[in-house]
């Protein structure tokens, strides 16, 4: 049974409702597209990543018994609002942008077709789920970015919302993160699922040797060991007269973590664990991990930085009508203004296939060589055209992100601040 | 049948348990306490949220046939591990500060008295309840301050996961905003719920009078209308000539409010609606609000900043083992080191009233006049002390909310940034 999502909606989508079918216009033809006005804070480029879960929450998007007594609680008693939620189910069309894909100013990941009646009602979750699991994952690249090859682990469950948590999981792991702490991303999503010991389980004990003992007798000598409770010269010295120089590997939670870093691989190989790896983990984000570029680290466990976005918790997307039964509207007071019209988009590549701008336009996009559509169907007349689990649906997004990424050019991965690393022009 | 929450858990706290319950530690006695080393940017006080909604997820802390089933195919395998696991309910005590208290460095907001096996397990969802509800309720209650008597609303849903949108909204009505936008959350928690409409209704109508037209015709006079989609003074007085003066509200969502609410509540008056509310909403936060104290504003809908903490989007509280045995623990090396052994915490108060400190000790705190026990009794024995259904939680966290921040003294409302607005001292 589908989750019931039908009431994460704000109650204006249902007094438009309301409005709309008693007037007449509630059938209209319309187009909803969804787009962000801009990068947040001098970000170089978006990654589209909650399309996979808006599509999973669609089917339970549905007014049952309990939404409708909920609403008339609420004070929501007209009865043509009610009689038409009892029936609804969405029978539109969505396209969009595939999930993992990047996005700029103005691209159009997501467009919805349909009534206005059943468009308007997706509004909030569309823009929920897309808003927070793209600002996620948009962070979450650049820390994948900046650690190159070195392998980075989703660990921020205990600093943002239970279920938040899960699909930060899943947006880490979209972009490249390769394992996440969250067990219920592992069931959901198939996200592997590592992890370990806190300072807790060092202090449960009488002493350090006991907890590291206790450690490797069930999680055996691969594990890694958290060596900063006490000292961490001799914690390390501990782990590996414990462990032996099989080791997996030792975890620096605290502390000035180069300086650190560099002691901790010193003295490892110097008792002859040279294939222990060094862990870090303390308050990283993308700056941070850079910052450890010269440093001999193994991997980067990453919290709060990575699940509030890095200084960009929301990813600024908005749900605008663009289209009424065929003519172009748009907003034109002061201000947040749009561009009528439902739009292509394209992204225009160089002969060495580097992505050179993204075309986007309410006219037919004439094709070049080297251009690439962006826009594939997702939803039609109400059915999904795709029925991948959620792991499958997942591990698809975190393939076709792989790719397209590779298509940026150079000054993308800078952190610094700066422009779009993609100009969005018309066609 | 309460929601399985058991598997918002970190893997760690399976794998030092399954450690744990190997080498016979699990059974020791422990007591792990919730607090934030320091508050965020310069905040002078924080707002304990979450407590309620921690209790509720308790019950459905549980490893069923699933759940274990899950944990197996994401490899832990261990036998003694999962048979603990399939017997386990929480058996143990937490105490707490009372929801919608103030807390400052230090302050020992939430207790945990157990087996450490019991205790460890609700890391995780203690935490990730916690910091994410007392972010929002932070800085809704500076903006609540900032906007002085003036209402808020809260309708931020589509800015942040589509779940942490429901808390959002509770977290804001418990620390005094009048109403939220999202519906889920007046069905579980009866937030008062609100909304009218978007640009979208009125670009979906002909114009913007039939706009206007219809959602009087459905909503009554008393609705607020959006009158900025093409021409505020237009859109103002198209709405006076619709609704007639008794019309309800307008709303601006753009342009430079201070300047377009002046303009607003001069033209309304001259047309008569002298009793129309301005609302203003476009990406307001506490201190866009507080520049708005001289202008003709009725009330603020905020959205973006809300949801994300204000930049503060995570409150930075641990879960942290400081007595094992009766014993005090705590972290010894370099950086993130905690104080031992179980707290009791009092706030002090001057014989007018005002706060004046906050004792927070792992002695006995002797009572003086005007000190106020912090600390309540949450759950006895794994069962809860209270069994108020969520809603009459949400009601009393208010109250007390309301209560205890009018002893906070004046420069606790200062925006700027400052220290905390009361020291935490020792008994």
């Amino acid at each position: 049974m589908p989750t019931a999502t039908a009431l994460l909606t704000d109650r204006y989508e249902l007094t438009m409702l309301a409005a709309a079918l008693a007037d007449g216009t509630a059938a209209r033809d319309c187009v909803f597209e969804v787009f962000a006005r801009r990068l947040p804070h001098g970000r170089r480029y978006g990654v589209l990543a909650g399309t996979g879960r808006l599509l999973e929450a669609l089917p339970g998007f549905r007014f049952g018994e309990d939404e409708l007594s909920a609403l008339r609680a609420q004070g929501l008693t007209d009865e043509r609002l009610l009689d038409w939620l009892a029936d609804f189910r969405f029978s539109g069309d969505i396209d969009g942008y595939a999930e993992g894909e990047l996005f700029f100013p103005g691209s159009p990941v997501l467009t919805v077709r349909a009534s206005f009646a059943e468009g308007v009602l997706l509004e909030t979750l569309a823009l929920s789920i897309l808003n927070h699991d793209s600002a996620i994952a948009s962070a979450a690249a650049r820390m994948v970015a900046a650690a190159c090859e070195r392998p980075c682990i989703e660990m921020g469950s205990r600093r943002t919302h239970e279920e938040a948590a899960v699909a930060a999981a899943r947006a880490a792991h979209l972009v490249g993160f390769g394992a996440s702490s969250n067990l219920e991303a592992g069931r959901r999503y198939g996200v592997p699922t590592t992890g370990t010991s806190a300072h807790a389980f060092t202090l449960l004990h009488d002493d350090e040797r006991a907890a590291f003992r206790a450690q490797i007798d069930t999680l055996g000598v691969g594990t890694t060991l958290l060596v900063d409770t006490y000292d961490v010269e001799q914690g390390i010295r501990t782990a590996v007269e414990v462990a032996g120089p099989e080791l997996g590997g030792i975890r620096l939670d605290s502390g000035d973590l180069p300086t650190l870093a560099a002691r901790a691989r010193q003295l490892l190989d110097s008792l002859g664990a040279t294939r222990t790896r060094v862990i870090v983990t303390s308050d990283l984000d993308e700056y941070a991990i850079a910052g450890l570029m010269a440093a001999p680290v193994d991997g980067y466990g990453v919290g709060t930085s990575l699940v509030t976005g890095s200084g960009a918790p929301t990813a600024g997307m908005v749900y605008k009508l663009v289209e009424r039964d065929g003519v172009p509207v748009a907003k034109r007071s002061e201000g947040k203004n749009s561009v009528g019209g439902r739009k292509s988009a394209v992204r225009r590549h160089a002969a060495d296939g580097t992505a050179t701008a993204e075309v986007v336009s309410s006219s037919p996009i004439l094709p070049s060589d080297g251009d690439r559509d962006l826009v594939v169907p997702l939803v039609r007349d109400g059915e999904l055209c795709d029925h991948a689990s959620p792991a499958q649906a997942l591990r698809t997004a975190r393939d076709h992100h792989a790719r397209v990424r590779e298509a940026l050019p150079a000054e993308a991965w800078a952190l610094s601040r700066g422009e779009p690393a993609l100009e969005t022009v018309p066609a």
